[in-house]
C-alpha cells in the first residue's frame, strides 16, 4: 500500500508544548509527517522564521518520520499536494477553534477534494497553552520554559543577545 | 511499516448518509477500517442489531478495506485492542458534539494511552442528519430515503412486513 | 398583495411571559398570526391541553389578529399548510436553542420548501423564563405569577381546586 | 392593512450567495424589502461602494419588491425609520453570530422600540460563505464565482482592468 | 465584621476529586463553608445518601472550617438562609455548565436577593471528571480511584460487600 | 481570622452600570475590595486614565470598603500580591467571556497559586452593556446615561468642554 503522508501547519511563533504534543501524536498516524512553518514575509512576526523553524526542528529531532519546512504565500492544500500529503492534521481545543476550523475544512475540501483533514483534541494539560499567551507572558517579563520545548527557550535567549 | 488500522463505532440505529460519508473518508486514511455496531442487549433499540449491522455491511460493500462487526457490553478501547486498531475515528458536527467528545477522548486516553482518537468534520450537507432525526421523521410517517443508504430503507421495509 | 400569515407553536405547559412577548411582537409582523398549542395525547403533560389553550387564549385576547388552536400528532409544516401560513415564528434565547433550531429549520425546509422560518431574539428580561423552570418552581411550592400571564395563574388555581 | 417593509443591511464587500439567499427569502416576507449597503467613507474597503452597490442591484434585479441603497455614518434604525421599515432582517450562521446579534438586537430595541428584528437561519450550503472568506480566496489568487453572484465577478473583473 | 459563610451543594453521587478541589479552594474564601449533599428521597441514587455524606465528610476532614450536611425537598436558598450562608459556591467547567448556571443564578437571585452566587473555574486536570462519568466507568468494571477521594473507594467497597 | 481582601480589575473605558453592579455585589463578599483601573500608558484610550479613575471613585463612593487605584505595565497577580488581595473578582456574561476567562484563570493560577479567582454572573439587565458598546453609541452621537453611572456622564461632558 502507498505511504500515508500527513501535513501539520502553523506559524509556531513560538512553538509550544501543545504543538509538540500534537506532532508527536500525529507522527504515529502516518508513515511520514511534514510540519510546515507558515509565515508572512511581509509582516514581522515575534521570532524570525529561521529561529521558529530551527526551534521546531530541534524539538522534533527524536521523531524519525517528521520533517520540517517553511512556507509562505501558498495555500496549505497546494503545499500538501507538492509534498504528496493526503491528510492535513489540526489541533482542537475549544468551540472557538471548532468554528474557525469548520470554515477552513470547508474551503480546503472545495479547493482540494482529494485531501482530508483530521483533528486531534488537545490534552487537558495543554488546553490553555497558545503562542499568543506565550508572547503575552514574555511581554510581562515572565518565563515560559514550562510551556515550550527547550529549543524555543534557546532561540529566545539567542535572539536576546543579538 | 505495520498496517494502520482504524475503528469507527456507533449505534447506527439507523445508519445515515452522514455515517457513510465518515466511513468512506476514514477508509482512505487506514489500511483497514473496522466499523463497530455497538448495541445494548438489555435495551430495545429502534431496529434490531442484525438489521442495523446488515444495513451497514451492504452500504460499505464497495469499500474493500472496511469490515463490520457488532459489539455489546465492551469498552470501545477494549474492542480496538482486540482488533489491533490503534486509532479511533469520530465524526464532529457542532459544539455540543465537541463537548461530549472531549470527555470521551479524555477517558479513552486514560484507559488506553497507546490508542489515538481522530475527528473528521461533517460535510455541510450532513450537518443535521442524525439517527434520532431519522427516527423522528419515521414516527411522523415521513420518508427518509434521501438521508440514508438504500440498505437502510430495505431493512426498514423488511421489518415492516414482519 | 396576499395576506401575511404566521404560525407560532409550542407546548405552552404552561405559557410564560416569554411566550406572550414573542406572540405580541410577532403579531405585528403578520396580518394574521396563529398560535398552535401542540400536545401529545399519549403523554400526560403538566396542565391538561384545554387549560393550556384557554390560558393562551385569555392572554392574547387583546391581540386582534391572533387565533389559538390545539394540535396533536401532526407536523408543524402540515398545520401551517392547512392554515395557509407561509411563515413559522420561533423564539431564540441562547446557543443551545440555536443548535436545536438549526436542525428544526433544516427539516422543515426539506419537508416544505415554500415555508420560511423566522426567529425573534428573547428580550433580556425573559432570557431565563421557561415552562420547565415554572414547573420546577411550582414543585417547590413557589409562586410564579411574576413570570406568567394572569390567565395561567387562574388555570393553575382552577386545577388545584378540582 | 399598511405595507410590511423590511430592511436588510450589510457591507457586501463583496456580496455572496449567502447574502443573496437571505434577500430572496426575506423578499417574500415583506411587501417591500430595502437592502442597505452600509459603508465607512473614512476607510478603504475591498471594493469601492459604487461597485458593491451595483453588484447587489444586478443580483437582485429579478426581485420586484427589492430596492438597494447605500448609507454611511447613520444608525441602522435611523435608516429604517427614514424608509418606513418596521423590521430589520439579519442572517444567522452560528453561535458567534448569535452572540454578536443579541447585542445588536438589544441596542436597536433600546434606540427604536417600534422596530423589530427578525433572523433567518443560513441554509447549510451557505454556512461557511462570508465576505471575508471571499477576500481571503482572492488574495491567494483563487476564483470565487461558485460562491458569489455573477454581478460580483463582473465588478471584480472591471476593477482589475482599471 | 460578621462571619463570611458559604454553601456548596451537589448530589455527590459519588464525590469526585473535582468536587474536593472546589471545596478546598472555597474553604479559603470563607470563615465557614457548608457542603450540602442534596438528594431526592423518592428516587434511588447510585450510592445511598448516608454513604455519600460519609464519603464527603472523610474527604474534607482536613479542612477545619468545613461542615457537611444532607438535605432533601428544599430549595438551596432556603437551606442557605437557615445556615446563615450569604454566598452559594458553584463550579464551572464549560459553556454547558454556564448556560445551566445562568438560569440557576437568575432564579436564586429572584428568590433570595440577599444571597450571592460565586463560581470557581475547574482546574484543567478536573475538567472531564464528573459523577456521571464515574458511574459509567464503574458500570464497565473500571477502577475510579484516580478520580475520587479514597473515602469514596471505601464506601463503594463497603457497599459491594453488603 | 485575617481580613478577606478582593481585587476587581478592568480598563473601565468607560465604566458601565455592569461594572458598578459587580463591584457592589463583590463588596459584600470581602472586608476590603480594591478596584484596579488598568491602563496602557503607551496607547491612547477613549478617556484619559485620570477621568476613568475619577468616574469609578465617584460611582463607588457609597461603598465604605471599596478603594480605587490605577495600574499599568503590571500583572494583575502582582498588583494583588502588593495589596494583600487573595481573591480576584471577574464578571461573566457569556460563553465567549468564559473561554477568555478560563485562560486568564489558568495563567493566574500558574503565576500565583495562592490567589483564587471568583466569577459573578452578570444580571440579565446588564448582559449587553459593555464599554465597547458605550464607545460605539457615543461615536454615533447617542446618549449613554441609562447604561453608565452619572460620574461617567460628568467626565464625558468635562472632556468635551476641553
Amino acid at each position: 500500500m502507498s505511504d500515508k503522508i500527513g501535513l501539520f501547519t502553523g506559524s509556531f511563533d513560538p512553538m509550544t508544548n501543545g504543538h509538540l504534543d500534537i506532532i508527536e501524536r500525529a507522527s504515529k498516524l502516518f508513515d511520514k509527517l511534514y510540519v510546515g512553518v507558515f509565515y508572512n514575509p511581509h509582516k514581522q512576526g515575534f521570532l524570525p522564521v529561521e529561529n521558529r523553524k530551527r526551534a521546531v526542528e530541534k524539538a522534533v529531532a527524536h521523531l524519525d518520520n517528521v520533517e520540517v519546512l517553511a512556507s509562505h504565500d501558498q495555500l496549505v492544500v497546494d503545499v500538501a499536494r507538492r509534498l504528496g500529503a493526503k491528510t492535513l492534521v489540526r489541533g482542537l481545543r475549544n468551540a472557538t477553534d471548532l468554528q474557525y476550523e469548520s470554515s477552513f475544512d470547508y474551503y480546503n475540501h472545495q479547493l482540494a477534494p482529494e485531501i482530508e483533514t483530521i483533528y486531534l483534541y488537545s490534552r487537558s494539560e495543554h488546553l490553555y497553552i497558545s503562542s499568543s499567551a506565550m508572547r503575552e507572558l514574555l511581554k510581562f517579563g515572565q518565563e515560559i520554559q514550562q510551556y515550550v520545548p527547550n529549543s524555543v527557550v534557546e532561540e529566545l535567549e539567542h535572539e536576546e543577545k543579538n
